[in-house]
């Protein structure tokens, strides 16, 4: 099967908006084992995206569009595929339910133009839009699929997850028996992780070895090609052996996971409360872990001390390590931790404070960074770290380096000691 | 002048990478006055190449390609377009010079395949790579110019702007007079906004109005051509004028801001301190503030106050408020406020309780969110939101909210009073 994405919208061809759905679903395509020719970009133009749509009819099976489902009378997509295929739009009575419930929801009055997004291809399977307004849909012509999603990622992407992708895989007579697993890798660096594991990658090719790096983090992702599953999870796990023989220390996770989402797994799995003081991360810590619905139930809450005299005053720093240490400093790291831990009578508690940068602090230099840890072992623990980049990149790599060291102290504890 | 964009790479294709390449070149095209009508992403194959190659030379002036000059045989831009212009590839003294040059200086053998690199198109116009080792090229036909640049953003971009642009500049005949002014809109839908100044968009030439939506906020691009700059300005100041005698209460910024900048910037001016307390958001806004460097000069630091028990010993809400209310509640929100903006001596603060979802809580729905401000006004504020989306959608549109309530706020504060 042959697939093209078309992505619509004027906005991507001025540059406003980098194309990312085109990304995430030939991505999603290459698992599935369809091949991606070509992606395309038009505008909100009806004779452009119909030629578009005439050309991608004549050379694939399946046609992906992104965008142009909107309220507005810029937004085309419906109604130039359904030309194309010859067929009206009709109203689905279930979408306009839908938005209507939006509007209702949010106490606000709903917009003429707002009816607009409940039509539908006639003869359509409609896509329904849990995060947003506009149905997606799939129309049929001539042996080509037309799949038509809304171009905003938060609705585009679970609208192909949990409404495209089991319509796809049962019309494709079932997945290809290819299938992925990523390992998940932190504090090794890319070429040293692409050393230490290269005769592998080069040696291996079922299952394949692709790294790769993105955020800090590198990934390892694992492809295999076998009909039988159990075949596949066994191909699998012995290349994955492999792999953690030579930088098993640095696995966190697999798949679509985060350190944050494995902490607060660790967490939740061995009933250990948590309280935060920041000062360097002000409280992007807490924020990313509270992300995760059930963080109540682990997450105590925590201290932003950003002003020096809070961090005194309000957490209770001793004037003493202040004056001699400066805030920037292991003691005052360790002071913020023991601390939170005792206001928030949590089992453990992290605290983070550093030089954000650009410019120097305390005569420090950006990037210097300490994380304290208190509770579990007999005495609070300290790292220092020093992180390149600039401000926001060293704050959010001193939040991952935050959750490696707790889930690196996750491992010997247990709620009963 | 038409202009299409061709991504050559079979790494775009399979997801791997984002194509970050093609919103850069549209964006300055943009401003050139260039009308960007397509962008089409190819693999490394000299058929699908081709075709691309063709039908670009039947419909536009001007095309860019990106990618496919490294030197592997995988990488065939030059020869694909050398054949559709009939020209052969022919060798280029300076080019190897730069690549020998460029091996040297890294103290690495330079394998046979880099000479390859040295290859340009015959009678071309070569751009020297000053960040990597593939010179980029400009070949007309038939009155079709054929740019090819390299791939990684990192050469690409600086080979755009250094040796592209002064040549495209002088073959337009000098650039366009073309400048674009962003109005950033909050509080307010897409569907609203647009029936509110739809007149204007439709009677309106010069400037342009171009409205656009994401993440809960809207703008409108307003886009003037002009030669003289004074005039640039009166054009787009008259229409502004016109758009803010509709919608002004939702305008918050203009161009490449934030409503956190926007906050942040607004506290710096007036010398207004803030300090946070947040259940909802836990950490979230304190987070956004300080990503600005500067922000210790307003942000006092702040308590996230997950658990009820924190919110009643730590930060002081009363235990009636609780038991009576609940912790999602207004007159939770406001004890809030208030006990943070005294316990961090902060001129104001702002509060943030609310049920994120996916669950209920307290019997109440997700997405009902109060927020307080405490500290300019005589009494504090408070404000009752129901917002839609999942958990994620619904702390970051919390977090707008906030700092739109708080410009709305800092509008009648002097720190005198």
């Amino acid at each position: 099967m042959n697939a093209e994405i078309i992505s619509v919208g004027s906005e991507l061809l001025l540059g406003q908006i980098v194309n990312t759905n085109a990304a995430f679903l030939s991505q999603e395509l290459a698992i599935l084992g369809v091949n991606v020719y070509y992606q395309t970009t038009v505008g909100d133009n009806h004779l452009r995206l119909t030629s578009a749509l005439e050309q991608a009819q004549s050379r694939s099976d399946l046609v992906i569009l992104t965008g142009g489902l909107g309220p507005t009378k810029d937004d085309l997509t419906k109604e130039s595929v359904g030309a194309l295929v010859g067929k009206p739009l009709v109203h689905h009575a279930q979408s306009l339910h839908n938005i209507e419930a939006f509007f209702k929801k949010r106490d606000r009055p709903m917009s003429e133009n707002n009816r607009k997004q409940a039509l539908v291809i006639e003869g359509s399977h409609v896509l329904p839009n849990h995060y947003g307004m506009a149905p997606g849909m799939v129309v049929s012509s001539n042996g080509v699929k037309f799949v038509l999603l809304p171009g905003p990622p938060k609705e585009m992407k679970p609208m192909f997850q949990n409404e495209l992708l089991p319509y796809l895989v049962e019309e494709l007579g079932g997945r290809e028996a290819i299938t992925s697993r990523v390992l998940r890798f932190f504090d090794i660096g890319e070429s040293q992780l692409e050393t230490d594991v290269l005769d592998l990658i080069e040696a291996q090719t079922n299952p394949t070895i692709a790294p790769l790096a993105s955020e800090g983090e590198v990934t390892l992702r694992l492809t295999v090609k076998h009909a039988d599953k159990n075949e596949q999870k066994r191909l699998l796990d012995e290349t994955e052996e492999l792999i953690k023989g030579r930088v098993g220390q640095y696995l966190y996770g697999y798949d679509d996971t985060s350190l944050m989402e494995q902490l607060f797994l660790q967490l939740k799995e061995k009933g250990c409360t948590i309280a935060t003081a920041e000062s360097l991360t002000g409280g992007k810590f807490s924020g990313g872990l509270t992300s995760f619905s059930g963080s109540s139930s682990v997450y105590r809450g925590g201290i932003v001390s950003y002003a020096t005299d809070v961090k005194e005053n309000v957490l209770g720093v001793s004037n003493e390590t202040i004056r001699e240490y400066g805030v920037v400093s292991l003691q005052c790291a360790m002071e913020m931790a023991i601390a939170a831990k005792k206001q928030y009578s949590a089992d453990i508690a992290i605290s983070f404070t550093g030089v954000a940068g650009p410019n120097k602090q305390e005569n420090k230099d950006p990037g210097l960074v300490y994380i304290g840890i208190a509770g579990l072992a007999a005495e609070s623990i300290y790292y220092e770290l020093k992180l390149p980049g600039g401000r926001e990149a060293v704050r959010d790599r001193a939040v991952k380096y935050g959750c490696f060291y707790l889930l690196n102290e996750l491992k010997r504890w247990n709620k009963s000691e």
